[in-house]
């Protein structure tokens, strides 16, 4: 019975879901069906109230068997709506206000209706626009210390822990952070775009097998490093923001892997937007002004990832792993492992399929490459420099220096 | 339908039981059941052939809701028959003739009927007597390149790794030596047993938070580590040999896991001989020549594992790794943690629930204690320096100097 949705037919069904018609619309209400066309690989859809639309409002997401950007060449899996309507409601658990809303998930249909965040807008157009998030840095590290925590071995039943595993095993989506961020940038892949103008950069990182040893190493612990329950996609794409809230969204890639790689992700879409404030930002005030910011948000993120990762070591561990140098080992191996897989993101972001707005909205290629060329050399120090990173200072120096 | 088999059970068991006894047996034979009670945790019988006892024989393995030698106090789950008789088919395909042949699988009754090693004795009890098998660190070296390799993200494509590791997370018998080998013997458990001649060094032990950093920091690595399918128990007790000949049994406690484990408990129980001979081996001379073939042996293992090894990734590396230098980093990373979890055996079976025959069987306390620490100063050095080892030579001269 699955059918892929459009404009028209997408309001009929919300009509006919009670969990959701029932709970967000009014009897007598129109119902408004808008394709958004902002996803990269999925139906996204806004039904609203024409009486209301911003109050009465829900977003419906549905899969499709391949990309939608794409097309059928690049197929990836329907379950991954079902995961995401999983994720949802284990993140609300641990993190309750900082996810949308999960209204309704359809298994045949392969869609989830969720909250309609419009009053947030993604993260990376914010950035672009020097826009400062006062509580995102609390935010952000509050959740990925409560959704890590909380799904680790540090805290779940040795039997529970090894069942969640094995059900969030995510091998289609997973294949998709296997080849774009950790295998084909490194490799002669057709599928690899890049600015003509960093011809000889990206050379140079295809030809360094020091580098590419280090980020196989990498790939290695992403594919063996069962960890943590984490979200798998965290960048600033898959994060809602306003002044007072926010939101993540799109957690379809979770399975039990490093809880580096999340945090990892936030570092360097900062610092990828820090690079960008060359062109973003022209007027210098303005643009040292945000950059400090986004260098501050970095600090202040790990700080209260790490203030609340202690806290909950200090109340809810389990009886297993009770020593005090264990835990400081472990939290300082943690932050290690976060400049090495935001150096993986910052160079795939460069050199791989998927770029990110805040680079290529810049559209002269001579001020974008400098503005690469930059990310390249915090990708690369944080690469071949991760195991001597002490504290967030070492690793935000990085983005400064 | 589960009844655990007797003495006098077994043998009809056998009879009705076509792929047993078509496959072993004449028609006319009469079939003799025998309780050897040397299992820990499992009912194990021989049946032969009045006629012709050694042979045509074979082993039934039963499992227990529980640990046979402690008790239902000890529980442990019926399913590790099931865990056994897949992976005694997952090892054959890799390696034919170094795993006893299996017969017969019983879903109900929790059993094995595997090949009779009758021909072959405890590697243990054979290191206590000095024997010399010249062919044993061929035939594990081997064992471990191969089924360590074909089962890790190495060779399996991405999804097959990843379904497979699912399949495996073997929960009850993890959790048998999470306790045993990486807490219990580092706190003040009851189950914990040690001589009381090296109170000293067991208290210190015990009190060192540096070293239970370390300790844990293992433990954790053997519950979030998944790289290959591993045997899991890997000890001179779970090796039966002879002059020709290797068998690898007892495989319940498989599961996802780090392959160093298994390296690791086959250095730690080399060593753990090599502590015991200056008791076994009284003459001087007997006991330099025993002991040097003993860390021959460990040398030749890693050697042979690391060619068979090196040759597997030449010929059967799927294409996601194709970097020399990450090979180079990873077998050297391989054989640190070879060291580390080596440590880890050989301080818990002098501190904790479970020793070794090679020393228990020392009477005099006195002379067992002087074993033991040498055995507790090599288990230390290996942990606390085996991020030091640059080769096979660094991690065996820690047991000779």
């Amino acid at each position: 019975m699955y059918t892929p949705l459009t404009e028209h037919t997408v309001a009929d069904y919300v009509k006919h879901t009670p969990a959701v018609w029932a709970v967000v619309f009014q009897p007598d209400d129109d119902l408004v069906g808008i394709d958004l066309a902002d996803g990269n690989v999925n139906l996204v859809f806004r039904v609203h109230s024409a009486a209301d639309p911003l109050g009465r409002s829900v977003i419906v997401k549905q899969a499709l068997p391949y990309a939608r950007i794409v097309g059928e060449s690049f197929p990836m899996p329907l379950e991954r709506a079902r995961i995401e309507a999983d994720l949802l409601q284990i993140e609300a658990r641990h993190c309750p206000g900082l996810v949308p809303r999960l209204y309704h998930y359809d298994d045949d249909m392969h869609l989830c209706v969720m909250q309609d965040l419009n009053q947030h807008m993604i993260m990376r157009k914010g950035l672009v626009n020097q826009t400062i998030y006062p509580h995102f840095a609390e935010h952000i590290g509050v959740f990925m210390a409560r959704t890590l925590f909380y799904t680790s071995d540090l805290y779940l039943p040795h039997d529970v822990k090894k069942q969640n595993m094995a059900a969030h095993i995510n091998p289609g989506l997973c294949k998709v952070t296997e080849d774009l961020v950790f295998t084909d940038p490194y490799m002669d892949n057709p599928g690899n775009v890049w600015n003509p103008a960093i011809d000889a950069e990206a050379a140079a990182i295809r030809a360094d097998d020091a580098l590419r040893a280090e980020m196989f190493t990498l790939k290695y612990a992403f594919m063996t490093k069962a960890e943590a329950l984490i979200h798998g996609d965290l960048h600033t794409g898959s994060i809602m923001v306003n002044a007072d809230d926010t939101k993540v969204i799109d957690p379809e890639f979770a399975f039990y892997g490093p809880m580096a790689f999340d945090i990892g992700l936030v570092m360097a879409n900062l610092a990828l937007s820090h690079c960008s404030q060359a062109y973003h930002a022209p007027d210098a005030h303005t643009r040292a002004t945000y950059q400090t910011w986004l260098t501050d948000t970095m600090r202040a993120t790990w700080h209260i990832f790490e203030r609340e990762f202690r806290r909950l070591w200090a109340t809810d561990l389990n009886s297993q792993w009770a020593t005090d140098a264990f835990r400081e080992q472990y939290i300082k191996r943690v932050l290690q492992e976060t400049a090495a897989f935001a150096a993986a993101e910052t160079l795939r972001r460069i050199l791989g399929l998927a770029h990110t707005y805040d680079l290529e909205s810049i559209p002269d290629l001579e001020a974008r490459a400098d503005a690469e060329r930059r990310a390249l050399t915090i990708g690369r120090r944080w690469l071949m420099g991760y195991r001597q990173i002490e504290s967030i200072d070492d690793l935000a120096r990085v983005v400064t220096d």
